[in-house]
């Protein structure tokens, strides 16, 4: 413990929101609590950009009661950003730390996150400026690279599931064809935890679609007419993502179609903001059941939106506690390695559901070279590309926690008395 | 009780699902299984379709446990439908109910479905044959006449106030403007209830409009600026049935604007289908946002659509219990007066909030002369019709139920040490 650093600290959080990222906020604080070679521990408002205009709150000395309530709070009680800082950026992210005696900095995010902790890391070690950076996973998404799972995917998919549960129901009693497109611009996870909904043979969603593969629109119309001939109906999950054969987003193909073209929203790492453009995906598949299916006379089409990432009702507690342990682990890795690196979620071997963590590195998460993100497991999809396999079930049903109960008349009499 | 009616029941759901619609029909269930005067309990599949087509099942003697989780379970269980019967159809449900004694006729929805039972009861009545006919209320609109509220509105809007939270999290931890499309053609009862999110004096929503007051898009504009200059965020709740001053809706407007028109698709009872075109209103009044509001960076809009009427994670009890009383008082008021009905729920004088139902004829809630539908009450909406009043904040949390907990820094820590 001798070499333990002295100095601040700084903890941030960046990306879009989760209903848990504060429970990895609340971990760090709870730990650092804990000790006193770290004098201030500076909240640092809208992440990076809060350190460069020193905007800080100073969350050491937080009543417990207080950390309690911000971690079930979803949405980063910090504020967050998009910045990804360059080396100016980064220059000047240093003269604070230095001006500050900030010696640890934890940074709660995605890979971008990754990716700005490790240009920071970079740079300090470059100008050997002594300071422990550690990146605590966050995404809804469950993209990151090296991690069983994120903290926020287990919420974000109880969410879905939950929303399935419903809306199955709803399709049930009032029949038709329900398209729901779900978040996920390249992985399919989301969308995915739509299948945990199914309790009877006949439960939708009946075909899902992920970024993973190419969608046909020829394939969907036949996949649709197919389950609406079978069942009188036909639930569906799509991801904002998915993309033609040639890797073209169909959401902005069906945006496009509209004559008066929308202007695409890019974000700051070049991503074209797939949510509104959400809607026109939603209504051109909706538009093209309609069209091209005979018979269907009911189309609907929902687009789910951000609410997936911050539904505080939809919290998973598995999801909460790991999201706190990585926030806590975080700060156990600072003291005890003396090197930098990311806290990666690990599922422990057996036959119950277990998971720990371990520091990788910080290029595990946020490598130089593709692939940059995780997508879904071959295992995890079917082979024709339209659904999603028992096997992601297994792997995501306990990062979900126990789902609404549904009952229906028909597990008990299929034969009313007086039909005989 | 010697002039308690001898024959068969039947029950049957209408309309859009509601979470709590179920417990309305294990409330009947419950209370005939005490009768021996009623042999069988018919539940018809899909309404009054079930009725003509002869589908049911025999509900009298269901498992209370299953009932139980039957209750708890989203969407019409027996399956609804958006058929409105005319005089050929109502002779057809007659031969029925004549052939299989039937002498009682519940049926579960809203004021389209009180219109059904009125014409059903006007028939028998003119052809004499003796039929206890009681609607029993339904609806996530809130809009149904001589009704304080309405089962299925308390959970729709826990799970509109319950989003407003996360996503005024959001909105706050990524700054820009947020515009949400609720559930709503006539009434703003479901928008309304996003207010019910605001903790804060700076929480959103900020702005409210709902369809009981003619939008302004130049107003709109104009208030998003102001809100935009005051909070550097703005979150905005809007109802999909708003409409210009000449009463025509914004979502045809929207959906019209593109040139490549869609196909609206118009419901048996002659309503456009709004929530498809919800999503061509969010990307409008986005694009009208971005492109009118000076320095507005960030615009995103969602419609929150069909998952609004069946997230089961966000029953309200008070709901529940509710839709089970209306479905029990519809049994004990069809063996005690000799009169048919709907089953009205009234708010009970006092200072802490308590409900009742009393026995409303079927023209009160099925009136021959507009207002056909109840909207909100003028004390519930500002006077330049742009935001919700408190009136409607507490004639509204009774329904909900205590909301999710919200925790942030600010509470206690406004200045850091070392800024001072």
């Amino acid at each position: 413990m001798a070499s333990m650093l002295k100095g601040n600290a700084v903890v941030g959080q960046a990306g879009g929101p989760t209903v848990v990222i504060n429970e990895s906020l609340v971990g760090v604080i709870q730990e650092i609590q804990k000790y006193g070679h770290i004098e201030h521990l500076l909240g640092a408002r809208h992440g990076v950009r809060g350190i460069i205009n020193r905007q800080f709150l100073d969350l050491k000395r937080q009543p417990s009661q207080m950390l309690d309530l911000v971690g079930r709070t979803p949405a980063a009680a910090l504020g967050a950003t998009r910045d990804k800082p360059d080396q100016e950026y980064c220059e000047k992210i240093l003269d604070v730390f230095r001006s500050e005696d900030v010696r640890y900095f934890f940074y709660i995010g995605g890979n971008d996150s990754a990716q700005s902790a490790k240009i920071i890391n970079e740079l300090t070690r470059d100008v050997r400026y002594e300071l422990r950076v550690i990146h605590i996973p966050k995404t809804i998404d469950n993209d990151l690279l090296a991690n069983d799972h994120t903290p926020g995917f287990g919420s974000a998919a109880r969410f879905v599931a939950s929303a399935f549960i419903g809306d199955n129901l709803d399709n049930r009693a009032l029949r038709g064809v329900k398209i729901n497109i779900l978040m996920g611009r390249n992985a399919g996870f989301i969308t995915a935890a739509s299948v945990l909904a199914r309790r009877q043979h006949d439960d939708g969603p009946h075909l899902v679609y992920v970024p993973e593969r190419p969608f046909n629109l020829d394939e969907f119309v036949n996949d649709v007419a197919e389950v609406y001939n079978r069942y009188g109906r036909c639930l569906i999950a799509v991801s904002e993502g998915i993309a033609d054969d040639q890797g073209r987003p169909w959401a902005e193909t069906a945006a496009l179609s509209h004559a008066e073209k929308r202007a695409l929203d890019i974000d700051e790492f070049g991503n074209v903001a797939l949510s509104p453009g959400a809607g026109a995906l939603a209504d051109f598949l909706s538009e093209t059941v309609r069209q091209r299916c005979d018979g269907v006379q009911r189309v609907r089409a929902d687009s789910f939106g951000y609410i997936q990432r911050s539904f505080p009702l939809a919290r998973s507690e598995v999801d909460a506690w790991e999201a706190r342990l990585v926030g806590q682990m975080a700060v156990s890795y600072s003291l005890d390695a003396d090197r930098d690196g990311s806290v990666a979620l690990i599922r422990l071997p057996g036959t119950t559901y277990a998971a720990g963590t371990q520091l990788v590195d910080l290029s595990a998460v946020a490598p130089d070279a593709a692939p940059f993100t995780r997508e879904l497991d071959d295992e995890f999809i079917n082979e024709r590309g339209n659904n999603i396999t028992n096997s992601f079930r297994n792997y995501c049903e306990p990062l979900v926690g126990e789902l609404p109960g549904v009952g229906w008349f028909e597990q008990i009499s299929q034969k009313p008395p007086w039909s005989a």
